[in-house]
């Protein structure tokens, strides 16, 4: 019994200052998505396991939270099972249920369930937390939460803008200075088809998604592995590091594909988007190589890096045509993007860009010398609350220091001080604690003020 | 695959409007919370079992949800429980994690594990979902919300006063009238003394818990069932229905338990927090067999209820001595109280009492009739948006009546068109949904109106 408690590792606790922190992520980046008339959705966190399983390949199966049935969870295990000691077979009887691996596997079981329901394009977003059982380990967590905004059922480019727009938006709000990277899987297509490999597009995809991190010989070694051949690794590889401005980029792609319609297809999607979107305060960069991990978007590809932090990215996204397939529902198109709640909170906090009153809650303690003065200090408390203002009154009249101290570790910026002396002359003393500083004022100054 | 997917049973979707007034609750109820100082917390949904098992009693217990361990979850089984099917100890080896069944262990479990970092008094809320194996039933939910706020180190009566202003502030700007029952379980304790069956406070409570329920001659029944003796069930009986108004009842407890020195302090207590509170707007109504499932408390005990709802109470609480004791730090002092959300947002439901704003997220919709209008009404949406306005532009060109319905069925009040015509003109014509009626007017009219 007194062994301090702890909790599941990967896990963790978000006390009053990364919870305030936290809801001024998020609260910012619902009030952009709401501007654009996004609603939000809410699914439970446990999904049928027949809902999970086989959405997310094999290593995400593994990495499923399974929860044990109620009451007789073996009464579906036959002796054999027991005796072998078949963990696949006895976790399929014993669990029907798992804990939601992300949101957009929700989303689309949403969606196809509620499909005579919802008013098409369905624009929605969803902030809760996921849970995945990866070996924990620095800035990984098997509890985070996810922020998607997504519309499903419009084929419209015009989707693509707006979510570029919301991008722009979140990261002006929060003073984070970005650059979004765009691309178009029918780009990389066309890529594909000019380098005369147009059946290896998901392992030449695979290859230069790793460009960044392992460089272009590599890719290149990476490309004959999958087996790319070598002329066509050498054709693919002249798109590597197209250089110049997004003009010249899309200038030297339109040149390099002209023989692909699928690739020119991507151009000129691409090029309506950004035109669509207008001036953005954030850097948008081209990059043809931006594959984010392939086969599921079949159009736009986004990706947005924090300019003065190196984190990864910090949002992501793009457009899939086939989102509700899985359930039975086909040929509904979606674009969507998730913003990474935990890297945006790394790179705010690395950089101290959260302003100081998302920070502090209460702006005013009240201190306590006992009762008498407790009466007159509660009303005037009252009276502040009543204004908007957050304050609080110490609950009991032990030593100042204490109080002070309590004040100081909570960050509360004003001590207010309403003693007998005070209460007589109809003042208070109003100490600001970064100061150190004390002002006695008239008790209606101070509540005007 | 064509079978329509679904969720697991006692669990629920919140779709859009759900949510937005969900979200209406839980932002007028953390915005009450901090104006009194109580800040944000939020706790992992999975905690070890060691922590959960063992304190909701053995019919908790059996509701906990279980997580099964990653990797060879049957590692610590040995055969004897396979070939037995000893479902106890092997959930028991197979699960170390489970989901959280309130806020208030995980509350407890947080304080004890970072007592040395915490400013104390600790004012902390939580809004999180919980669950719980329950057989689903109308109204009860295997996942579902609480609001908890609790002050944890402090015994002043002050933490109590606040909690009712609390209660009375979050009914108030909800526009729930509702009536406060409060006891202090001292009260209830002097009525055993006085009764004759001090040793009986346990079996009185659970038996007079029952009142509105079961009625005063079931009550009566019930006591002598539990083992008090028939003139101590006659003397209980006697306050099963004390007339009057608070002051009257007051009385009357007073002259009856003077012989306690327990029940004259819960008197004392009782009449100090209702005077430190001040006047509220909310019926606050003393009621002495109040006791919300019983041992828990050791203070103030606190209901409300809905006065146009039949719906049992929406709000409970009190206060607790020893709370973290359960993980090893004893002799700490709390009180707070928890908000039932689901029954708040039914009797909101009910009463209508969910401002238009709270259910309409988007003000405007722009209707599309193709791409060169498009352009247009994308610069006015941003400039909308700029504004804190949430307006949205119809993604395709489809029909207008298929607009007009997307419109209709989102709640969307007004529809804004610019075609061809409009553009040469200068103007837009705007739909009011709930009239039909259409006005045109110059642009610039509309963006400033």
């Amino acid at each position: 019994m007194s062994q301090i408690p702890s909790i599941p590792k990967g896990t963790r606790d978000h006390g009053p200052d990364a919870m305030a922190k936290r809801e001024y992520i998020f609260s910012t980046i619902k009030t952009v998505f709401q501007r654009y008339g996004y609603m939000p959705l809410e699914t439970p966190a446990m999904e049928l396991l027949t809902t999970l399983t086989g959405k997310y390949g094999d290593e995400g199966d593994r990495l499923l939270f399974k929860v044990l049935n109620s009451g007789d969870f073996l009464e579906g295990a036959t002796d054999e099972m027991l005796a072998g000691r078949d963990l696949g077979g006895i976790a399929r009887v014993a669990c029907e249920k798992g804990l939601r691996y992300d949101l957009t596997v929700p989303f689309a079981r949403f969606v196809v369930q509620h499909r005579d329901e919802i008013a098409f394009p369905f624009k929605r977003y969803q902030v809760q937390p996921v849970w995945r059982a990866d070996r924990p380990q620095k800035g990984r967590y098997r509890e985070f939460y996810q922020c998607d905004v997504d519309v499903i059922g419009s084929d419209s480019l015009m989707n693509e803008a707006e979510l570029v727009q919301i991008m722009d938006d979140v990261f002006e709000k929060l003073g984070i200075r970005t650059r979004l990277l765009i691309n178009n899987r029918k780009i990389l297509a066309g890529i594909a088809e000019v380098a005369g490999c147009p059946g290896k597009l998901t392992e030449m995809t695979a290859a230069i998604d790793k460009l960044e991190k392992i460089g272009r010989e590599k890719v290149g070694e990476e490309l004959r592995e999958r087996g790319v051949s070598r002329a066509a690794a050498e054709r693919i590889d002249a798109f590597l590091g197209v250089p110049g401005d997004n003009r010249t980029v899309l200038y030297t792609l339109g040149k390099a594909l002209q023989e692909s319609e699928t690739g020119m297809k991507g151009i000129a999607e691409l090029e309506e988007v950004m035109d669509l979107a207008g001036a953005t305060g954030m850097e948008v960069k081209v990059e043809p190589t931006l594959a984010r991990g392939l086969s599921y978007y079949t159009g736009a590809i986004f990706e947005v890096k924090a300019l003065d932090a190196e984190i990864g990215s910090v949002t992501g996204g793009g457009r899939y045509d086939d989102l509700t397939g899985i359930f039975g529902m086909p040929g509904v198109s979606g674009v969507g993007i998730s913003f990474g709640a935990d890297r945006i909170f790394d790179v705010m906090e690395r950089l101290q860009l959260f302003p100081r009153e998302s920070i502090t809650a209460t702006r005013f303690l009240f201190a306590n010398f006992g009762a008498k003065e407790t009466r007159a200090c509660m009303s005037l408390v009252r009276q502040l609350r009543e204004k908007g203002c957050n304050a609080e009154m110490y609950p009991d009249a032990v030593k100042i220091k204490k109080q002070m101290a309590y004040a100081d570790k909570k960050g509360i910026p004003f001590v207010v001080m309403l003693g007998e002396r005070e209460m007589t002359n109809g003042t208070v003393v109003v100490k600001t604690m970064a100061t150190g500083e004390q002002r006695e004022m008239p008790a209606d100054e101070f509540m005007n003020s």
